[in-house]
């Protein structure tokens, strides 16, 4: 039984299904005869983290629901070479028509679990947080920051209406009408749904403390050295959430969480993902 | 004005404006006065190659066909930090609102193109030809393929319809049926279209010899060492096309080529993409 | 100049033109003469607030390109009967067709922006806000909201995702773990994004005091007479963000509003809502 | 099992599903363990007509192809509060992810439905029929619709496609050629198809004796006082099924039912609804 | 210009440009130079009925928004081998990415209309009109009964709203409620809408005096023979339009077009459709 | 069980759904009590061949998919008057609802099966195939393509994408270059993927003997008489595939197919249809 998925997702498989033409196989037709029938495997060829097993499994059951499928392994589970992570039974032919774009959403997602996983294990301990951004492949968020979770990553905003971001493009904005950090602040809060946050970007220790006195909710510090990030804590003092943003490598981000900042973003965890090499193999029988 | 794109690549931008919520943003809601404009410059901020530039901006005309959108450079052109890669003219509003969708389409297509150009220099002056797979991320086929091109690189299948491509499972599903290699192939080769062409995919010297005298009219040698491959195409002899693939790196890359082969892929183009840093800057006026 | 709608509101007008059957109009076919102009002068036939001009001038856009339209109010606009609101101007045919599914949009809207603002006069000096849910009609959230704002009205959560909100049935779930409420507040904390605010609905003033306690971000005060309410704000004492919910009506809001309360939400505003008197006129040039 | 359904509506399941995020729900995410079961019971907690169980029900299958539902009640059915509508059992997350996008389908609908209902038993004893008109929501022509038929309404025209109906406009759009309403209704006549009928709006008791005269099948009597529809009725005499239409309340409907009119036409029940309240209980077992 | 065309016919030119993946086109990559402009000229290559220049010129309108296009001829214009239809001027390689799937537009419509005229012509001089049926290729409907406008027929039912058509199947459905046609007809016209007629197909004289005498507004004439259904006319004595259907051919319309029937339904206009030869020529500047 | 259908075929039948509102059915529901069943049969009404049996089957399924249903015969089978094709069983309502839209595939897809096989045995003995063009009803394309291989022909280029074909257009485009049609042919083998052929279009023997000696893949021999052709084959020498086209009919092609072309294409089997008499029977219970 897969957990269900919502309407942009089964779009999504559509469109790719339609624009791998899945359903016009010429190699298929030539040589695998209708009523062969076969097990396919889906398994690691290398060490991660599983995401996308749904997905990929609706694929297959989108190209022929007679296939029967079974998930061995669920998201968030750490794979080995050889480890089994899913099986579909059924026609052959229906099974090699759906491999490559299953495997495309199954590879991408535990990619992105499989990097998530490696900054998350690099900061064990801390009381730091690892967050995604809106770098998200076009028409993927909802897998891309699922992925993200199954990686033991949280999620950041959604999407725009998500809550309040202030970065310097709207200070510019404002600037004309003589507004500094704290009126743009100010206005924000005043205007903003009392139901959502207002975060703020900086990128001094000044900025920073008159983001946190001026009320801001979560305070993001843009492209700071660690050694400056501490003296931001310092100044903030409690009073926001407080997220490191920009640059973190995974060599990096362990220094950023000793500073204790509440969240660490990374925006190649959805934007530059490594496909985690999974292969199907057909058996026979 | 834009190039051209499919109805595939607009439902795409629906797609993404309607995860992100581009036209629900409370911040520039709260912050940005309705009737400021600005100049919004998509600028550079590494080396690589553009690709991607008809859909980013095609992005900012449908959050508002009021946006005055101007490519300052072409797709295919070498990017350093710094160059200004294309100006959007109008309500800060509306361009704050695209911003993101449309650089999360730039940046990973000209992280393909980028990738891909490095292969393509790598293999100078030899006379194979980098070409991408069918590991695109779904619903990109269409976009990764085309940044593939501005890169340098060649398109190998569109989709499944587009050629036969005999592999191990093909032969599998037929062995009961006492057919080995070639028989496969003078199967496909009777059954095929007379329009489409018929590749194998061969792991042995010998199994390569045998696909050429069946008359193959492609043959992919897969996970070969180069010395095996120079043996392989010596006992093709020119009788087909031939495609190297499997793990081949940038590291690697060259010494394949100086076997001669006519084809290599690149599965990395596609699946395993680094974002090219890109970024827009809001002038106000 | 149109302000511009999200993919999802032409696909609604999409789907409203469709069932309506705009192009095949036998009555406009059988007697007006193709070449026939007009100007449509949409007008307000009762007192209200404008909404919706911007989705019903793009129906005559989507029915005919060739319609000149132009806004001759804002939304927001205060309306009295007679009130030129815009105009329309080309074939008369094309009009006709279009008319009835631009009014359905413009009268549901501006009838809910008309109540809204309704409830907003009613308070007016407090601080209270008059906030919206998500009881609106199915594929009209974003016009629904849009229609709040435009009578003076806030936007509370858009979607599920918007925020997190704890119900008596969340909380039932949790009792099999021997879970109170003040454990069902911390453990939101403890998982929730912290991007988000956490809500919680109470149904008594012991419940509120808890819940302030435990550090919920806003507390909403179901169904409770104003003197309750009053004494739930006296424990909550500043801690959360406060929210009035539950069989308020124009009679009874401003009682509400003067105990204090941040948020006055109001079903009603969105899912019973009475059309605004709004018609079409042709004059025939 | 549920009563089959058109493509459309589920569109509009899929679109009101994505603009509630119903897939992305951090509350349920953070308190309802995703093994937990729940029963969710239905039930009404207002007088009134039941409509929607079909498409209500739908919802929740949509999200969650694994829970179970049953309806108790079938549309049509009187409600008094209290009564169970439908049960639906599963994974409580499935059930809270679907609830209020599927009561915000069956509380509209039951509200159209109830409305009607009361128009219909106003007239009770009476040859009239309560219809409806094309002003309904935007997108849920064929659910309001079918509402109006299980209050004990009939139809009027689907769409535009439907029939002929000459108003003013039409009229004015051919005063400059000189003709009359007589004129138009033959025009109408001789050039619309054999299949549908013509009918037409007059304002006047001597309008309507041209049209009965010019052979129209329908007279829509608009905004006539009772005392001079009589008379309208007197002139026609039989010859054309005979309407009114505008201005009429539950108050006045009986009046105009007096007159022997066979059709009465209320825009309200579909611009202007109230939700009939509608609430689901979860039961923890 | 264009004439505005419904939602349902811009779903299927990009179906269409989909499936032709007109966006690939490697021979035009491959050779025609980006800049390269030309002349389109589409021009019959037969006798024939013009139909479909709307939306064949809309899918280079959709294929490349810059191309400049210009009807030469209307719908309904009578063509001869060698007259110009439309002229589009632009992008070569825009041009012939859109060829193929415009002309298959055009060249299916022309064909309905031109074999339509066939048949308004063999009986001109009569009282009777030639209809459609609804048996159009499946998403062509609008088009198709577009065509048979412009071929000078008439649109019997547009689909199955519009009107209730009692078959042999309803009334086998009825029988064993022991009621007879006169039973059944009553029935339909005590249950239908006030505003749809009520026609019923009848296969002797005796059911179509029956069919007269209960008031159907419609009947049908199926497969009877001319002298049967002179006869038919006699006893229906005006009482309701006639309409005569099946097996009619070129050969044998106008001899059921002199027994006086008001309608001749003709399947095979939409069902059975040769295709208009009509070509695209290019002309280099 | 159906056969998988690709996701284009299940939005096609949901437009012909939708454009015949097949769930607003007023004949029906005036008339069929909804709790009586029956069994419908599809039967052949005339000799031919089948095809399109599951996506007829689909559309039943897609109205209700509580229907069962049942293929008895496949496609490919040949068909003669009184064949019993399929069984539908369940509610005779939602039986009549589809049926239409249900033959309208049906027929049409058996008809260009049907005409496909008189050409394929008008050829039988020969080398030659029997294949289709592009020249599809839009939206069609993979139901008209696999109605042909039903029929016993094979698909030629399935779009544009699939392989390059050069025709005078693309030569007259280069022709300012003062490049011929040796130099065009050779520059399409250079710029070209490897994975796909080059077949050109040539109207004269000489220009058959440059494409041979240019190395094009297929040589189109384009509106030829036999004789000529003739002549063609024997410059061409075996060196490509040779595809005859244009203007050739039943009464010719047996003359083309001892010229010994490779393939013999046929715009008139999908662009000019005759549907195969296909109807559906209801029998009560």
């Amino acid at each position: 039984m897969l957990s269900p998925l919502p309407p942009s997702v089964y779009n999504l498989i559509d469109a790719a299904l339609t624009e791998d033409q899945a359903f016009s196989d010429p190699t298929t037709e030539a040589l695998v005869p209708p009523e062969v029938q076969a097990d396919g495997i889906i398994r690691a060829k290398a060490q991660g983290v599983l995401a996308g097993i749904d997905v990929s499994l609706a694929v297959f059951q989108r190209v022929d629901p007679s296939l029967e499928i079974q998930g061995l392994l669920a998201d968030g589970a750490v794979l080995s070479p050889g480890n089994d992570i899913a099986r579909v039974h059924g026609f052959a032919g229906s099974i090699l028509r759906a491999e490559r774009t299953a495997l495309n959403f199954l590879q991408r997602m535990s990619g992105i679990a499989s990097d998530t996983n490696r900054y998350v294990r690099a900061i064990e301990g801390s009381r730091s947080r690892i967050v995604d951004t809106r770098k998200t492949a076009p028409g993927h968020r909802y897998l891309d920051k699922h992925a993200v979770r199954m990686g033991g990553g949280y999620n950041h905003r959604y999407n725009l209406a998500d809550g309040i971001l202030i970065k310097d493009n709207h200070i510019e904005a404002l600037r004309s009408r003589e507004m500094g950090l704290r009126e743009v602040i100010e206005l924000a809060l005043s205007r903003a749904s009392h139901t959502i946050k207002v975060e703020v970007e900086v990128e001094s220790v000044e900025a920073a403390q008159v983001a946190a006195e001026a009320g801001a909710h979560i305070i993001m510090l843009d492209n700071m050295a660690p050694g400056i990030m501490k003296q931001a804590m310092d100044v903030i003092a409690g009073r926001a959430v407080v997220e490191a943003s920009g640059g973190i490598t995974l060599d990096t981000v362990r220094e950023v969480a000793d500073t204790g900042v509440d969240l660490i973003s990374i925006g190649g965890l959805t934007h530059s993902v490594t496909a985690l090499d999974i292969s199907l193999d057909l058996e026979f029988i």
